[in-house]
C-alpha cells in the first residue's frame, strides 16, 4: 500500500507507526535503540534504514517522517544528548538514500505538540501549549495553528520557568529553582522523600518510590500522597499560570509519563491554577494528553504532509 | 493630500499623527482627552470626530487607525478603565460616520508593540516581545512578523508573571508578587522609599521620588540609587529570562516611561539576565524603545494598512 511511516526515536526505544495516507494508523511497533558508543550516528542510523526498508520491501513509501531528542533546524539535527549525536543532517542523508520519498525531520517534544493538537487532546485549536512532564519537562506551543518554535528553534522550555528564582533547588541547567525541579517525575519523587520522612505513610511500603506508587497512594486516600500530589500541583499552576498570562492558549494539554497519574494530578492542578491565575486568563482549558507514547508518530505524520 | 491618520487614544491626551501613504510622519501633535463622567463614551466620541473632521476639511483622509487603552476584539473596545468606556463598537460607530475612509482598531499596547516593531529598535525580526514600563507593565507580541494576541486578546500579560508567587508585594489584580509590583514606576518608587530609609542618600533630596529622579542620582553614582535600580533590573531580568525560555524571541525590546532611565536601567538588566536566563537563549537581542511616545501612532499607522 501506499503509506506513511513515521519514527520517533528515543534514548532508549523508537515507536514507528505506518499510517495511511488518509492518516489510519494501520501498524504500530517499538523496538530498542541501538546506539553503538563507538559510532553512535552510524550504528542508530543503520538501525533507522533498516527499519525504513524492511517497510519499504512490501509498501510503497510516500512520506517519512522521524522525531528525534533534540533540536532541530531545517532539517539537521543541532545535538541530541541521550543518542550521543553531535550536529547531523539527518534530512540530507535519508534524501540521499531514498530519492523518491519526501522526507521530514522534527524535534521529538514538538512531534508530540503537534500529534496531540491535532489527533489528541488539543482538539485543533487556534493557540495551544502543551507541557511535557517526564524525568525533565519538556513543551511545544502551537500558534495560530502552526508550530512554533521561536527565533533559534528553543521555544517552549517550559521546564525552566524558573518558579523559585531565589532560593530553589539547583537545576541540572546551572541555574536553581526551575519547575522542572518541582513538577518533573525527579522533583516530585524528591517533594515524596523529604515529606515521608518519619510519618506514618503507604509511601513506607517502598524504598524507591515511583510517580505510579504515589498515584496508587493518592487513590488509596493517603494524607501524605495526596500532600505531594497537591505540592506538585501547586508548583505546576505556578508555572501554567505563568505561561497562561504571557501566551494566553485556548488549551493547555499536559502530556508525559507523569500525566498517567491523570485526576490525582489534574484536580488539584485546576483547583491551584484557578487561584493564581490572573483574571483573564482564568478559564484556560487544562487538560490531560490522549495519545501517550503515540503522540510522536502522529505528531512526525501531520508535519511530514504538512510542514516545513 | 491623500493620507492616513491614527489617534493614540490614553487617559490623559490623545497622540495624533498625519502620515503620508508611503508612511512619513509628516504632522505630530497631542491635546487633553475630554472624558465627561456623565457621558464618557459620547463625549470622548465627540472629540475624535472633531479631530478627524479638522484632518478632513484639508486632506483625503483614506485610512484611519485608532489605538485605545483596552482590549479590542474585531473592531469592538471590550472595556477601557481609563477613558471610563464599557463595550463600545468603534469601528462600526466611524465606519457609519466616515464610509469611506478604511478604518482599524486596536489595543495601545499591541499598537506601541507594532510601531517599534517595524518604524523602531524591533527591526522587523520574525519574532519580538515588548515590555511597556511605566505606572504599570504591559507587553505587546510579534509571532511570524504578525501581532499575536492570544486566545482573548490577552496575551502579553507580562506585568501579571508572578516572579515571587509566595510572598510577594500585593497586586492589584489580586494576586501578590507580580513583576508589576517590582519592576513598574510605582514598584520602582517603592523600592526606593525602602532603600532610602535612614541612608545618607541624593534620593532625601526629594519627598515624592520619580523615576527621573532615581535616574539622576544613578548618573551621580549615588549609591543606593544605584542599588535601586540593580534591584529593579534583577527583578526585571527574572521575568526576561522566563518570556525568553518559553517564547525564545529574536529581541525584547523596553519600553514606556521608565525606559527613558536608559542605560541606567538597562545595563544591570543584561547583566542580571545572562545570570538568570536558560543557556539557550543567553543571547537573546533586549534593546530600548527608540519611538517613545509616537510608537503608538506608527503601530496604527502600520496596522491600518496591514492589519486585520
Amino acid at each position: 500500500m501506499k503509506c506513511v511511516f513515521t519514527l520517533d526515536v528515543g534514548g532508549t526505544t523508537i515507536k514507528c507507526g505506518k499510517f495511511s495516507l488518509e492518516g489510519d494508523l494501520v501498524d504500530y511497533f517499538e523496538t530498542r535503540t541501538n546506539v553503538d558508543d563507538n559510532d553512535p550516528v552510524g550504528s542508530l542510523l543503520n538501525q533507522i534504514k533498516e527499519i525504513i526498508n524492511n517497510i519499504k520491501a512490501n509498501d510503497e513509501l510516500e512520506y517519512l517522517g522521524l522525531a528525534v531528542p533534540g533540536p532541530v533546524k531545517d532539517g539537521i539535527v543541532l545535538g541530541c544528548e541521550n543518542i550521543k549525536w553531535g550536529q547531523v543532517e539527518l534530512k540530507k542523508i535519508l534524501e540521499n538514500e531514498y530519492p523518491n520519498i519526501k522526507i521530514a525531520v522534527l524535534n521529538d517534544a514538538n512531534a508530540a505538540t503537534l500529534g496531540e493538537w491535532y489527533y489528541g487532546s488539543g482538539e485543533k485549536v487556534n493557540n495551544l501549549i502543551m507541557v511535557t512532564i517526564g524525568t525533565g519537562i519538556g513543551g511545544g506551543i502551537i500558534v495560530n495553528k502552526e508550530l512554533y518554535t521561536g527565533s533559534n528553534g528553543s521555544a517552549g522550555e517550559i521546564g525552566h520557568i524558573r518558579i523559585f528564582p531565589f532560593k530553589g533547588r539547583p537545576c541540572s541547567c546551572g541555574l536553581t529553582g526551575c519547575l522542572e525541579q518541582y513538577a518533573s517525575a525527579t522533583g516530585i519523587r524528591r517533594t515524596a522523600y523529604g515529606l515521608r520522612r518519619g510519618k506514618h505513610t503507604l509511601l513506607n511500603r517502598y524504598g524507591r518510590i515511583s510517580i505510579r506508587d504515589i498515584t496508587q497512594a493518592c487513590i488509596e486516600q493517603d494524607k501524605i500522597a495526596l500532600q505531594v500530589m497537591d505540592k506538585t500541583a501547586y508548583y505546576l499552576a505556578i508555572g501554567l499560570s505563568i505561561l497562561a498570562a504571557t501566551f494566553n492558549p485556548d488549551v493547555i494539554v499536559i502530556g508525559g509519563g507523569v500525566s498517567k497519574a491523570g485526576s490525582v494530578l489534574l484536580d488539584p492542578t485546576l483547583k491551584h491554577f484557578k487561584e493564581l491565575a490572573f483574571y483573564t486568563i482564568k478559564d484556560t482549558k487544562i487538560v490531560l494528553a490522549s495519545l501517550y507514547n503515540k503522540a510522536g508518530i502522529y505528531g512526525a505524520y501531520y508535519y511530514a504532509l504538512n510542514g516545513e
